[in-house]
């Protein structure tokens, strides 16, 4: 017992939490309350009842199942719902209509045919992922619709107004879920993915500089830190709610600062672009926590270089954050970039002076190292593992800002 | 017109690959088709719609909605909206009876304010994470037949009846899914999820290889071997589908080899250590492809060690795999293990002698770099790079085998 309750306390407490953390979602529950109280208002006013009687309750059935989060996933589930609702409808009606004329024998085979053929080539084209990333809920209405009209239409034959009927109802429930969403407190998709992206340059910048520091600045202050450090990990993970809002936002009229037709596929890039980096901090992530580790000197030796080639990384991604929030390009990224590439070539001098400066220094030890425990030949091989490491990281945030910019100068 | 033909004909080509490529997709559709003919067909014999009227259109709608591509899906979707669609209408009759006895006035406030307060108390549930995994669908049904039943119930008064009738049609269109989609060629999300569990372990085998042979043996036939060395590719992405299979896997009974309770998470894991390898392999990938490369003496020094690690790495991961496919923890896994620990430390041992061996090979070299452009230094700081990244690489295997042996063990 005392088991259970734990767990709804824990979980009640978790969705206190989402609750403050993000009041977005907690105003969206109000907003889904609202539009269903009206739509049930509206149901309980005499006019729409004594017009439509049961068939009303379609408007409820509409909101219900199109009010989704962002403004761009319901526009888009209301335009596919309403297109499918409206082709299938006049389909089934053309369906029936040719039955008919089939005689009494053959209306029931036409129409099961029908329902047959159609429902299976609709399934099928969900199937295609081009398809399914826009259509899949109108292709999902059109059977249901179809199958309804043609199915009931055998029984009820007041064919042409129940299919009106069910196309006003469903109209009144999209208007109202559109007006809802769009007025009281809107969630854009556009926005929603602008703020993410931008929050995964913010992450991948700190995990960048964390990685790197806690590498050179030998524990102590590590635990704070670690939270820090593991955000490039939502960065991994971010792939398939970057392309679904892309997806959603291209539905969206004007919001804010950005115009309908704004280049949302550039974000796509630049999120891919960013978890190609985010491949090398994890990778880099797990040589600094590996078990081998350089010896001092050699840390020493490349402590100022790799802190400040991070830092100016890290710069060159908070530079690139900003000039997403302004949208104009700006000197300043350009001049970061250049310092980062000139620090760059720094490290890589560095590299170059290291087998110079190893052999000043093991050359003692590594006739020594031939028979016993060796140190130093160990060191000069593993070393440049882990320092070279942070090059191959800013080669590819080279290139994601080259893809950047492309971004920036589009918009 | 041409260009509108011609993109229509590639669509239809894409179609048609995708039903070649996947019968079981195409299965499916027919099955779609099938279920819902099945139903109306139902829906068209007498005894059912003079029981019911209109109402019979429930069931097709529930053939619509709930029929999904694999079994698991299916019956989670199956169980979600039954007992959903109990729960709520139990519980719209109470807060019926309960307006009821507030008296004609009270009523629709009362209606009103449950139906908002309920609405948006289940839309806030399906933002908590765990609960969206399992009972999205179930949510989203309970909202739509509340607001059903009590908007409705106000008017209709055979609130009961209404109940009832809804409930047993869903009963019938579940039956009908659960039935066509078990017994007529079924897609078990289980096993769907074991064999991409599989593949993926074979391309990861087959891209290693892939990357560290195109990398020693230049070019040439560099081609026909670029499809295999992206399979890792879709290892990075696999996740969200990984998640809903296994999620929709714990709702299957038992089939094939796999019991009911089958240990799914633990495909999860290694999943996710799989994911973790393919980090390493892309930028693996990253630093072959780059345009700095290593000498070839250093190659051809590194080159038999190197290949060596890589086939038995992918040796290792193949023979996972057919420990996956027998079920049973054979001793070849170990043996194959063992092999490959040896090869790590050969190649170790590798990398100890290569300082010494550099410093035999460009110590001539050495004195004149100091002033002009300076070969063998570099050389010797970014040979380790490209040579140490495969025993990282195979050190996260490690990590992964390990991970994947307790998987196997558990079975």
């Amino acid at each position: 017992v005392v088991g259970i309750t734990l767990r709804i306390w824990s979980f009640l407490h978790k969705a206190w939490e989402i609750g403050v953390n993000e009041p977005k979602k907690f105003f969206h529950c109000l907003k889904v309350g609202m539009a269903l109280s009206l739509v049930s208002l509206f149901y309980y006013m005499r006019p729409l009842y004594d017009g439509y009687g049961t068939n009303a309750m379609w408007a409820v059935m509409t909101v219900v199942v199109v009010f989704e989060y962002t403004v761009g996933a319901t526009l888009c589930k209301c335009v596919n719902r309403a297109m499918a609702t409206f082709l299938a409808g006049s389909l089934g009606i053309g369906v029936h209509w040719v039955a008919n004329q089939c005689g009494e024998k053959f209306e029931p085979v036409v129409l099961e045919f029908s329902v047959f053929l159609l429902a299976a080539a609709a399934t099928f084209f969900r199937f295609i992922p081009s398809v399914k990333a826009r259509f899949d809920y109108g292709l999902l209405i059109f059977i249901l619709t179809f199958s309804l009209v043609s199915v009931s239409g055998f029984r009820v034959d007041k064919l042409f107004e129940m299919a009106h009927q069910r196309l006003s109802t469903i109209t009144i429930g999209v208007s109202f879920c559109i007006i809802t969403s769009m007025l009281f407190c809107p969630v854009w998709a556009g926005q929603e993915l602008y703020s993410l992206i931008n929050r995964n340059l913010e992450k991948l910048a700190d995990s960048l500089d964390g990685c790197v520091a806690e590498y050179f600045t030998d524990d102590g202050t590590k635990e704070d830190s670690s939270k820090n450090l593991q955000g490039y990990k939502c960065v991994l993970n971010s792939k398939a709610t970057e392309e679904s809002m892309a997806n959603f936002a291209r539905w969206e009229p004007a919001h804010g600062r950005f115009n309908f037709g704004h280049p949302w596929k550039q974000y796509l890039k630049i999120g891919s672009s960013m978890r190609n980096c985010a491949y090398c901090i994890e990778t880099l992530n797990g040589c600094i926590s590996s078990e081998i580790q350089a010896p001092e000197f050699l840390k020493k030796h490349f402590n100022d270089v790799c802190m400040r080639l991070s830092s100016h990384s890290s710069n060159v991604l908070k530079e690139l954050g900003n000039t997403m929030k302004s949208m104009t390009k700006s000197s300043k990224t350009e001049s970061s970039v250049r310092e980062m590439n000139f620090t760059v070539q720094e490290l890589q001098s560095a590299l170059k002076s290291l087998p110079y400066q190893l052999a000043l220094f093991t050359s003692p030890a590594l006739e020594a190292s031939n028979n016993g425990k060796d140190e130093a030949p160990t060191e000069s091989s593993k070393v440049p593992l882990l320092e070279i490491l942070p090059v191959t990281t800013v080669a590819s945030l080279l290139i994601e800002i080259a893809a950047r910019i492309e971004g920036i100068v589009e918009e």
